[in-house]
C-alpha cells in the first residue's frame, strides 16, 4: 500500500498518524504545502493576542517528530498541483526551490482545508491588511502589532473575528468590528448574541452591524476602512474575518464531484467520487446531523476525526461518518457563547417544524458562592420533543451544557429524556434540578399542554390593540425597573385573590423575569378558565430581544 | 384531591410544587417534621467551613414562601406517626407541643428522606460528637467550632465526610479522617480514590483507611476516639459520616413493603404496594439504571425528579421512572472526584463481564495555558461496547467529562458513540480529540483487536518469574525518573531499530506514561509478529495503584 496524504494540518496528520497504526508495512508520504504540520490553528488568536507566549507551544508536533515516531515521509513545502486519476500519480511542486516531481499512489487522502475568503473591494491587497490561517500570517499580525497598531478593524464577527477582539481589546488596542449580517456570531440567533454585543460594546468595541467593507486605502495615518454607508474607519491594521472556503482546486481540476460552496463531496465512508480518493477535514461537504441536508462544517474536532476515519477507511475498515452537528463555542471576555445542532435560523430555512424554550438559570446552585448567569435556548421537535439543537450563552458551565445536549442530540434524545437526565450535582458543580432538567421540564410541559407558551417576538409582533392582555407577574419591584410596554402588573403571590382583574373576554401572557413564575401563573390561570399562556424566557428573554 | 406529603425538603416540597401546578383545587398539606422546608442540605458542610457565609441561604424556601405562592398548607414539626391505610388517615404529633391530630387523605406521598448511621458503640452520645443532617446539626457543629476545636476526627470518608474535611482543613483544624473500608469515597473504585488521598495528606491531613472508631469516651482534652487498631485519637470534635438509612419506620408500620436496606420498594411509578401511596427521595429502593438491579441511592438530583414525578402521578399522569445511575461528585480542595454508572466493583459484584481503560488527558488543549490533568476510567460491555460506568479525578472540566458519560449511559450507547461525539472545541475548552473522544478511541481499540491491553494489576499480580517482558517505551529521562520494577527501557521512537532486543518468545507488556506511546509500540510490535499488548493507562495508572 503506498497512501499518499495531501495536507499536513489536523485531518492529514491525523490520517496519517492513524494510518501508520494501522500498517507498519505501508508507504505514507505526507505533503504539505506550507512550512508546518499539525499546528494549532485554533491557537492562532491567543498567540497573536499573547495569552499563548510560545510560539512553538502552536506546534503540537513537527515533521521531525512525524517521521521519528511514526516513520511517515513527511515532505513539507510541496504543494500537490495535479491529479492523474487514470495513471494514479500526483504532480508535486517545491515551494521552496519550484522543483515538479511526481509520486505514484495506491490511495490518497484529501485533507487540503479551507482559505479564509477576501473580497474582491479596492485596497485589499494593502499593506496592514491581514487573514489567520497560519504561523506566517500570525508572525506578520504580531510584527505589525509590535509597530504599534491604536486603531484595529475586524471585518467578520464569525468565531475568528470575535477571538482576535477579545485579543485586540486586551491589548488595549481601539477595535471596530464591522458584520455584514445583523448580528455577530452568525450560527447562533440573533437574540442569543445581544449579550455579546452588550459586552463587546462594554468593553469600548465599536460593533458594527449590517455592512461591509466596499474598499480600503492609504491614509495619512495607517488604513481607510470605507463602509457601505459611508462611515470612513481609520485604522493601522485590519484583519479578515469573513468566512472560509474549500480549498477544492486539487479536487475540482480532477475531476472529483464537489457539492456545497464547492466543497469536496464524499460519501458516508469519506470516499469522494473516486473510490481510491478520500477526503477529510474542512474542505469536504458533509452531513448535517440534524437537518440531514449536505453542508459544509470546517471545525477542527470533526476534522481530525474525519481523517482518522479515512485513514481507516483506506485500510478496508467501512467506518461511517455520521455527520457533523455543529458544535461550536468560543469565549469572548469572560463570556461563553456555544451551540450544537440546528439554530431557529436554519430549521426555519429547511422548513422544518420546531418548538422552542429559554431558561435563564446559574451554572450551580445559587446559595453557593460564584454562581453565574446563562441563558439556554432549545429547540426541539413539537411532537416527539426529539432534540433539534441548543444555544447557551453566559459565564462558567455553558460549555458543559452543551456537550451534554449534543451528546443528547446524537443520541436522538427527547426532551423527555432531558427531564430525567442523572447529571453530577455538588453546589458548586451544578444544580439538584440541573439547567438540562429545567430545559427538559419546561420543554416538556409545553408538549404535554401543561404549559402553553408565546413567544415574545410573535407577542411584539401583533399590533398594540390587538395583543394578548400582557400580565406581569413579577413584584411590583421588579416591575417598576422595567417591564414590557403595555404590561399590568399582579404578582403570582396575589394573582389567586385578584382574578378579578384579570379579563376573561381576552388572550392573557402572562411573564416574570425568567418564565418559571409565569409558568405558575399561567397555570393557575388555565386552572380557573382564563385563555393564558406563558412568554417562555420571561422578561430576560424580551430583552435579549429588545436591546 | 386531598393529598398529604410527608417530608418537606427535596422529594415532598418537589412534590408539593408540582402538585399544585397540577391543581389549583386539590388539598394539599405538607408535614415536615423538623422546623425547616426546602433547605440546601448539600450546602450545609460549607456553612460549617464558612464558605457559604449566610444561614439564610440554605432555606432554598420558607414554608411562609411556599403558602403564599403554591397555596400550600405547610406544617412543620409535624411528625407523621402512622398511617392507617384502611381509614386512609394519618395521625401527626406535633413535635412542639406534644398535640396528636389525625388528617385523612386521597393519596399520601412520602418523602421522609434518610438519617445518618450512628454506631451503636461505647460514648457514641457523649457531647462534642455530631452527625451532619439539617439546619440544627450544623448550628451546633458551628457553635462548637466557635468555641475553639484544635482537633477534629471525622468518621466516614464518602461525600459529606470528604467535604467536612476540605472544609475542616480550610480553617485551619487539624483532621483526622477514619474510613472503615481500605479506601476514601467508596462509591469510586480504589485506585481512583489514590490522587485524593494523596492530595488530603499533603494538605496535612491524617488518613487512616480500614480503621474504625470502637470507643469514645473523655479525655483531659475533649475526646479520645479508640480505634480498632488500638489507636487512640484525640480531638474536640468528632463528626459521623457512615452512610445514611431510609426513614422507613412510618412504611414498616404501615405494612408497606420494603427492599434493599429497608428502603420503601415502589414501582416503576413510584408507588408503594399500596396504590394510594407513593415515595420519593433517600427513603425509596431503586432500580440501578445500569446494573438492571434493587439499590438505595440517596442523591439531591433523583430525589427532587422523583418528587415531581410523584406528584405527576397522584395526579394520573403514568409517568416512569428510568432508574438511578448514581452519578456523583465530590470536591476536595481544587480536586473534583466524579462517576457515574456501575464501578469495577459494582461489576465484579454483581458478576458482570466487562473491559476498561484509562487516559490521562489535559481538560484543555495542552498548548492554551492553565490546562489541569485528570484521570478518566470507563467501563464498557467487552461484546457491544455498551457504557457501563465512567469515573474520573482531577481538576477542571471532570464534571462536563462525567455529565457527557451521564448521557451516554441514559442513551444506551457505546464506545463506537464515543469515538464520534461531536463537543464544543476551542482551546481554553477542550481538545480537538476531546478526552471522551480519546476514551473512545481507546476502548473502541480494545474491542476491534487493533489495540490489545493489560491491566497493570493482573501484570503485577503474576509471580515475578512468570511476568511477561515489561518494555517501557518512554524517554530515557522518564524512566530514570521512575519505572514499573524490572521493566526494560527503549524508548518507542527506537523500537523499530531496536526489535531485535525484544524476546520473541514472551509475552510483551509494553507501557508509557499514559497508554499513547505504548499503543503506538503494540501496534508496532504486534505488526512485527510480537505478542504484545499495552498496559491500559500507562506508568500513570501504575501510580494509582501503587501510590
Amino acid at each position: 500500500m503506498k497512501l499518499l496524504i495531501v495536507g499536513g494540518v489536523a485531518g492529514g496528520a491525523s490520517a496519517a498518524a492513524r494510518a501508520r497504526r494501522l500498517s507498519e508495512e505501508a508507504e505514507i508520504i505526507l505533503f504539505e504545502r506550507g512550512p508546518d504540520v499539525s499546528f494549532a490553528n485554533c491557537g492562532l488568536p491567543y498567540y497573536a493576542g499573547g495569552r499563548i507566549a510560545q510560539r512553538d507551544k502552536l506546534l503540537v508536533t513537527t515533521p521531525d517528530r512525524l517521521r521519528a515516531r511514526f516513520n511517515l515521509d513527511v515532505r513539507t513545502s510541496s504543494s500537490v498541483e495535479s491529479i492523474d486519476r487514470e495513471k494514479k500519480v500526483v504532480r508535486v511542486r517545491n515551494t521552496v526551490n519550484g522543483q515538479v516531481s511526481s509520486e505514484s499512489y495506491d490511495k490518497l487522502i484529501l485533507a487540503p482545508g479551507a482559505a479564509p475568503i477576501t473580497p474582491s473591494i479596492p485596497g485589499i491587497d494593502l499593506p496592514g491588511i491581514y487573514t489567520l490561517r497560519n504561523l506566517q500570517d500570525v508572525d506578520r499580525i504580531k510584527s505589525s502589532l509590535n509597530a504599534g497598531v491604536r486603531h484595529a478593524v475586524v471585518v467578520g464577527a464569525g468565531f475568528i473575528g470575535l477571538e482576535l477582539v477579545e485579543n485586540l481589546v486586551e491589548l488595549g488596542i481601539s477595535t471596530t468590528i464591522v458584520e455584514l449580517q445583523d448580528q455577530v456570531l452568525p450560527p447562533l440567533d440573533k437574540e442569543m448574541t445581544t449579550p455579546i454585543v452588550n459586552l463587546l460594546r462594554s468593553k469600548g468595541v465599536n460593533v458594527i452591524l449590517g455592512q461591509c467593507a466596499e474598499a480600503i486605502e492609504i491614509a495619512a495615518d495607517g488604513l481607510q476602512v470605507h463602509l457601505k454607508s459611508g462611515q470612513p474607519l481609520i485604522a493601522q491594521m485590519v484583519i479578515l474575518g469573513i468566512g472560509v472556503r474549500p480549498e477544492n482546486k486539487l479536487a475540482v481540476d480532477a475531476g472529483l464531484e464537489t457539492g456545497v460552496r464547492g466543497a469536496i463531496r464524499v460519501n458516508e465512508f469519506l470516499q469522494t467520487s473516486d473510490p481510491d480518493i478520500y477526503a477529510a477535514g474542512d474542505a469536504i461537504e458533509v452531513r448535517d446531523f440534524v437537518l440531514e441536508s449536505p453542508t459544509m462544517i470546517p471545525l477542527a474536532g470533526p476534522a481530525n476525526r474525519q481523517g482518522r476515519m479515512a485513514a481507516d477507511n483506506v485500510f478496508g475498515r467501512k467506518l461511517r461518518y455520521r455527520g457533523s452537528q455543529g458544535t461550536v463555542i468560543v469565549g469572548v471576555c469572560n463570556l461563553t457563547a456555544a451551540a450544537t445542532g440546528a439554530s431557529e435560523k436554519s430549521l426555519r430555512r429547511a422548513d422544518r417544524r420546531f418548538r422552542k424554550i429559554y431558561i435563564h438559570p446559574a451554572h450551580h446552585a445559587g446559595y453557593y458562592p460564584g454562581a453565574e448567569q446563562m441563558v439556554l435556548k432549545l429547540l426541539f421537535d413539537p411532537q416527539s420533543g426529539k432534540i433539534l439543537g441548543a444555544q447557551a450563552v453566559g459565564g462558567l458551565g455553558v460549555d458543559k451544557r452543551i456537550d451534554v445536549i449534543a451528546v443528547a442530540i446524537q443520541a436522538g434524545l427527547t426532551v423527555f429524556d432531558l427531564e430525567q437526565v442523572e447529571l453530577a450535582y455538588a453546589p458548586q458543580y451544578g444544580s439538584a434540578k440541573d439547567p438540562i432538567n429545567m430545559a427538559g421540564f419546561v420543554a416538556a410541559g409545553l408538549i404535554r399542554g401543561d404549559h402553553p407558551q408565546c413567544n415574545v417576538e410573535d407577542v411584539l409582533s401583533i399590533p398594540v390593540e390587538q395583543r394578548p392582555f400582557l400580565l406581569d407577574v413579577r413584584t411590583p419591584t421588579e416591575f417598576s425597573a422595567g417591564q414590557i410596554p403595555g404590561a399590568i402588573n399582579i404578582s403570582v403571590d396575589e394573582l389567586r385573590s385578584r382574578l378579578s382583574e384579570v379579563p376573561r373576554d381576552q388572550q392573557i401572557a402572562v411573564y416574570c423575569q425568567v418564565g418559571q413564575r409565569g409558568y405558575l401563573a399561567t397555570r393557575i390561570l388555565r386552572q380557573h378558565g382564563f385563555n393564558a399562556a406563558n412568554i417562555g424566557g420571561g422578561y430576560k428573554t424580551y430583552r435579549l430581544y429588545c436591546e
